[in-house]
């Protein structure tokens, strides 16, 4: 069985070289070069079997979205991803599920330019922790306090489909169908589930226009929760304006569609308000960055959300959002 | 029971405000300012219970090595510590642990002034995982493959205190002595495991003198192995040379001492190679830093690492130093 450093090895052998890199992986530390002019963000999230991934996922899946759900931090925040740090924690120094971690992890990491720089790697339950840094221009990043009254409020890509995919492994806050599910549809859910999205191109592009932005994981409700919370306003989300991919219509009726679609988290998607005026600027960034988005509510005076069905009644998700710890 | 964001505002009430953290915990990451002319230096380390500490220590203790064996590859680069995120995951949201936890965490990062920014509460086996950020000046890290021949290998500290603790436990490379072992020295060598001291003003001072630096988590033979390795240098210890705490001295014989000071890890000091020239300087620096250095033997021609003892015959330890996997 491969030691420690056989298994860092492994890893260094697939890290992306970057200039500004002036030393990776291999010391007590890296030695790293921040542009001038630029501010450095940084998010930090871990992924723990069973709670963040279900058991049984395979390695190359998790090894991308423990990436995926840290580039998307620096997505909901406008940056341009440079950096990461990797925390493994394996139950045995088994080789092959290191290398197949590291597929899903490099193919992401390549897209985005992300150089692995350093790192650790224990023995313990199955975990993975990661430390993302990237750069924006300052003054440009966006934030959850800055949505204003008039806003509109948008998301990209079509919510709901992770906590379907769930939902079908019997996790999901609401049951699964009892007629049998289409396998196509039960895939496509499924691989948003297991290689979400960051939506870089877009949060790059929404710097210049957008007034907030979170990535929706806990919840579309519970995030836009945040951002009502950190900017003092009122949220009101009309739900059956929320897009729904077909495989999630193939899935499940309208009703638990809703729940689903407002409640469920795990998207990583963005939700972000901006003004009005900017519609047209949002539509020409969002198919600039190749990424459909979708307008589903406004911002007003006061605070909370509020969720509102085509027929104007109110409505509220029997669970809100995902916690990590129950209430 | 708290959820989630009760655990996050319970962290950053305990949280240091610093200039150049231009926004910190409650958004998707932190943005944060590097100084002009600085590189950035970027560590991360995990602690497993059980692997990291043995079960059973006391959460503080947790939280003041989880930050310091992080702020201790800071120390071994030379670098001026700064912010840090935490990946924390608990088995139950437990409000009581956490505050001991942040006790220990936040008493820490107060004598170096490093900020919290971010990170991540999960529900999971108890785990933290810390990444430090801190800088220095261009060209004066301290690197691992900087050793030359003719350098003194230097060493902070009193090595081996750690791993005696942990052997007092039943946990070591050699046995808990026979005898009864005065409560005073356990007491001694066990806070010397649970809060280990990381060496920033040593290292800060050293930047300006030493060609090579390590911190010592695996085992000063191990660890300098990796100096060796690096550098394409041969590195020789007097063994013997070793300083070992009084604590060490009353609860251990000399061969026992041996192997614990040569092979035991988590103790956190530096070694260090530097030309004999510097050897005024370091100690002025040592001083300065409080605290104190040895000369432990010398960097030659070569590779890897050999150790004698006082009679200059050449001494191996059975094993070398902590690997987290099995070899």
């Amino acid at each position: 069985m491969p030691a420690e450093f056989d298994l860092i090895e492994r890893i260094r052998r697939r890290v992306l070289a970057r200039g500004d890199v002036l030393l990776g992986i291999g010391d007590d530390a890296a030695l790293l070069q921040v542009p001038a002019g630029r501010q450095l963000v940084v998010a930090m999230d871990a992924l723990n079997a069973g709670v963040h991934f279900p058991h049984g996922t395979a390695p190359a899946d998790i090894g991308w979205k423990a990436l995926a759900v840290n580039l998307s931090d620096l997505a909901a925040m406008g940056a341009e991803p440079a950096w990461c740090t990797l925390a493994l924690s394996l139950p045995s120094a088994d080789a092959a599920w290191l290398d197949a971690f590291l597929d899903g992890f490099a193919a992401l990491a390549s897209l985005h330019g992300v150089a692995l720089v350093g790192g650790d790697t224990t023995r313990g339950p199955l975990s993975a922790c990661v430390t993302v840094h990237g750069f924006v221009e300052p003054g440009r990043a966006l934030r959850r306090d800055g949505a204003r009254p008039g806003d509109d409020v948008w998301v990209s890509g079509t919510p709901g489909d992770a906590a379907a995919a769930l939902a079908l492994m019997g996790l999901g806050p609401v049951p699964a169908p009892a007629s049998g599910i289409d396998a196509q549809a039960t895939a496509a859910l499924r691989a948003r589930l297991d290689r979400p999205t960051p939506r870089i191109a877009l949060g790059r592009a929404l710097a210049a226009h957008a007034h907030a932005a979170i990535d929706v994981s806990d919840g579309l409700l519970a995030d836009l929760a945040h951002v009502a919370r950190a900017s003092g306003v009122r949220i009101e989300i009309d739900v059956d304006r929320l897009p729904a991919s077909a495989a999630l219509r193939t899935a499940f009726d309208a009703d638990a569609r809703r729940l689903l679609q407002a409640g469920g988290g795990d998207d990583y998607e963005l939700a972000f308000t901006a003004p009005p005026a900017a519609r047209g600027a949002l539509e020409a960034a969002a198919t600039a960055a190749d990424t459909a988005i979708a307008r589903i509510g406004r911002v007003t005076g006061g605070d909370g959300v509020v969720a509102r069905d085509a027929r104007g009644l109110p409505w509220t998700s029997p669970r809100a959002g995902w916690e990590h710890f129950g209430g």
